[in-house]
């Protein structure tokens, strides 16, 4: 078998540094193809770092089958629950991207603001963890429970934001789940300027499919870019 | 016959990443001198990467004619049908420069605020896919027909904006294309900035003019900087 | 003695400034481990040059007492007063971070809007220096009797803003410090661009501690890769 | 005569584009010590590339005098009006720094907001060559009569905005000036984001002079930290 998604996971981690997407914090996973209920994930690292020996396999109750002993990051639920609910997800991020983070904790919504974000369908859902376990928790995904009521939100979303917290963004593939992750910050972005000027004309629900349909066949132009400024710095 | 502005049509691609206008996506074009219906633009690549090796020329009608079987972006219409609307221009840029776009999906019109903008004129038009073909387009400017669309909308203007989309500015050589295609950035993230503060004092008509026409006796001077910029990067 | 804490301080002065929170002004001190009525702290000089040999220790009066005739800043009353209220803070930040001024020249509270920035506590208290000495200072916390009445506003939380000025963060740790520094600013910002789109939903005083507590035990995470990066640039 | 001032002026034109006062355009002088009817300032060209072989005399009718045939900027005669009108100034610089723009074109005026801009005193005053040539003009200071206007509009402040195109600072010294204009930048920035928040609590006039005294006493620490930035890069 082919180790070469390995890779890219190694290099999706640092591209999702080097664009603002993840920082100290946050994670990326690929589900293992050949074992589709285990999937690879960093020992528990900052992303900028993480190597090919830093990987670890997971199943689908978040333990670490291998290496041995090694720690994963407190929030694997997020990624083994929503693998267990989307038969046709193969890779998850969950991450901090600043943009995306006052969608959470107001009442506007994220929505597709132009033909890059249409992904990101009618609107996005939003994730509120005291409807599960009150109003003194940390915020973290810690158990199976809490990754399943996170799934249940996400639905068939692309993209689900968790408040006070950050977001988690799915694809059928580390590039399409990386362009998500950019792009659904590079929109929020967008729509907190254009929400200055006024009320925003966004895309319509058959726009968003459309466009979003059409990136799905870009996917591998930005990455290449992304791959050569982050190789550029190394 | 020199083709020194082939090596300008590489390093505005490279500029204009660089500046923040053009990312993953985008393109900047330049008419041909010695054929004046054809045109010179990168195959369908990111503009960060772009070398001679991957220019290809086009026609009019918006197909490579060489080299042979190579292809460019799908949205070449915006490029050929501009040249063929309007002989004064030897450039085109489309790009999805952030500042602009929340222009294009708001009441808000873009203005020249500064002296550096006065290129933009009285307002910059917008082109609106959904009067063409309705409102489940992938917003993509995928023929002759919306090409020539959007050039009626661009009419004599520098800049017009494509509604969810980006924006086109166009330049009687690829330095005045890049210079505005930045510039119009530029001034966008201004008056965002500025609508903060209340009612904005605009350039007159007649400034506006004044300006563009002094602009234009010094484009070799921020080229020469964002050539330098650029360089140390590579 | 190990002084490995003073290659910290060092590398601290370094981040800092490489993250945004330090510029050609600002400072950082950590409290010596074996006579907690001394700290150590750079002379007066830009923190992004700040080496080893650069360190000087301070008592709690805020006079340099090591080397002998070297200056250090004239805010060291900052330092020295927080060191005397508060035995268990062991690092001492001072910055003019911008995103935070806002929230100390405004009504606006700066609060806790995700679970990075639990440590801000219900709100951050902001200290008014006209109320100990008029309307015409200089607003520098020149004279231990400033120090105090700061230390006094700071009470128990990890930051206080200073109006027209910027704030004070303080940690058991240098990691620690550092760590609220950062994210102070980071959660600033979040809270500067949640404010354009209406009220918001900050963590309840519970959410707060909870996740305060749940960031302590990751505070090497973000510090590795702070410290990679200014590596990099060294 | 040490001509080291002559190095300071090379490098202030550098750390004013490093530090994104100057971009393509824009200009700093500084006055002969040794005929105060006389400046150094480059030639027309850009600011990041300016060596110490590009610097002209001019004197205070705007006429570069040595060397022979040398052109300098269009708009010297803000140099020399203000060299002209105010003995105690030694440098002078003219940009088009962003955050400052929207202070010129709206009713909202650029005010100390923090004790690092006491130097901007109780408002900016923002000159309007409307009042002076009519509507139609290209906004540059062409002559010596709207040279002297401006300096007119500046008064003994230490900043003037040009409505809809930049701003001049003036200092004693290149390091006073280059202080100040970068902090009216990053000045101008904290009032567009804290103005999102309310009303402002800006410094008093007491104050303001009392802070920029005492800056004045610190010009040569954030110096330091500029010229090493802008060296590593060169």
């Amino acid at each position: 078998m082919s180790k070469g998604f390995l890779n890219d996971l190694v290099l999706a981690n640092h591209i999702l540094v080097n664009e603002g997407v993840l920082d100290g914090f946050g994670h990326i996973s690929v589900r293992d193809p050949n074992h589709p209920d285990q999937f690879f994930i960093a020992r528990s690292m900052p992303p900028a770092l993480v190597d090919l020996e830093d990987l670890v396999t997971c199943n689908l109750e978040g333990e670490v089958i291998a290496p041995n002993g090694v720690k994963t990051y407190v929030e694997r639920f997020i990624h083994s629950e929503i693998y267990r609910a989307r038969p046709e997800v193969h890779s998850v991020v969950h991450s901090h991207s600043p943009a995306v983070i006052p969608f959470g904790v107001t009442k506007a919504r994220l929505r597709p603001i132009c033909h890059m974000s249409g992904f990101l369908g009618a609107q996005v859902p939003v994730y509120e963890i005291r409807h599960d376990i009150g109003e003194s928790s940390d915020l973290l995904i810690r158990s199976q429970e809490l990754g399943r009521s996170l799934a249940k939100t996400l639905g068939h979303s692309a993209v689900a934001l968790m408040r006070g917290h950050g977001s988690v963004t799915v694809g059928h593939s580390i590039k399409q789940a990386v362009f998500r992750a950019i792009y659904a910050e590079n929109s929020a972005r967008l729509q907190l300027e254009a929400s200055r000027l006024g009320e925003i004309n966004f895309l319509t629900e058959a726009e968003a499919q459309a466009t979003s349909d059409m990136n799905d066949q870009h996917l591998d132009r930005p990455w290449q870019m992304w791959k050569e400024r982050v190789q550029k710095k190394h």
